[in-house]
């Protein structure tokens, strides 16, 4: 199925939100839950979250709907997230910190297995029980721990530099918090995080009932 | 046009892409873009950026496109962005520090004006020239200082406290990092950020990849 029809980016975007509902709901002792359910919690059409779950394979059961279990661990097999991913982070700054503290991301399969940054003063220096290396280490490491995805959180002027650095070893993706375009060979992916947009997108709703209230 | 047809969220938040798109080609010297470059640089479908755009006004000229400066108000004025906002934080750790020195906030109109803990030790200390408050001043400083966004970067058990506290002294919105669901009156927007998701949408195209090379 998934070979047939390539999901969308916009469709993946979706399943994580699905597995999300779907994991609150299966820790509230659900066991099936109809499509309709998930499209009225997210704000979705019916037939969008139904056309997104078709891809993942024929779950559905008339009169029943989906058991949260199949469709979880269907997600999760699409996704790649049946699987423990191995990531590094390079810059050691607040940032860094704030993330490694993140218990999402370990909880979800990511395993951060080292951190690099350019300043001698932090190097040797652990976070959260993960000592820093130098930048020099990163193709050393990137071998020995089998590491696939990189997060970047350095300043916007080191960013593609660093990025370089990370496809010339191997790894195959990038999540960038840095604001920045990164200019990529192919077969490395990046996902780029802009946190304003978010924050735009809040002053949008805000805006929206402000002039509603006029 | 924006009160007979009110845009979508997702029509927001593809505004927001085109934006930086419009923003960046601006900053090259163009003057006009049509349509399908900001569809084809974004991934989407050409007729999704034409009725995205629709929803803005009439400004497409047939065979020149669109102007970037026209269209650039339009967005940010449908948005809530020609304007400045100003926001508080709560938790002072090492996430907020890491958003106080994005410069991308204050570019965007953004402007943290305060910032809270509810720990004694870190209360009188600054961070970027902003001294960190008791919660107890929340009330005094939003009625001073008018401001109606909060940003929280508190544990997840603190979160709904301090959102409950938020929506009484009539913040309108929250930026939400807390990996929780908030409940909160109708009138007080929350947007998620869970950076996990990015993450997964990563292991996604990586896995993709992977497939598609086997």
């Amino acid at each position: 199925m998934l070979e047939d029809h390539p999901p969308s980016k916009a469709s993946a975007a979706r399943w994580s939100l699905y597995l999300r509902c779907l994991e609150g709901w299966e820790r509230d002792g659900l066991r099936t839950v109809a499509s309709r359910q998930l499209a009225e919690t997210l704000g979705l059409r019916d037939a969008q979250v139904r056309k997104d779950l078709l891809l993942l394979g024929n779950f559905g059961r008339s009169g029943v709907g989906y058991r949260i279990d199949e469709l979880t661990q269907a997600i999760r097999q699409a996704m790649g997230l049946n699987r423990t991913w191995s990531a590094l982070m390079v810059g050691a700054g607040n940032l860094s910190r704030a993330l490694l503290r993140y218990r999402g991301f370990r909880e979800r399969g990511f395993r951060v297995d080292a951190i690099f940054d350019i300043d001698p003063k932090l190097v040797g220096k652990e976070i959260e029980g993960l000592a820093i290396s130098p930048l020099t280490l990163i193709p050393k490491l990137v071998k020995e721990k089998g590491i696939e995805i990189g997060i970047l959180a350095v300043p916007a002027e080191a960013a593609q530099l660093v990025a370089d650095t990370l496809a010339n070893v191997g790894i195959k993706g990038i999540l960038n918090f840095a604001p920045t375009v990164l200019r990529l060979p192919n077969g490395v992916r990046v996902v780029n995080v802009d946190l304003t947009i978010q924050l735009e997108q809040l002053a949008f709703q805000i805006q929206t009932d402000l002039d509603t209230d006029d």
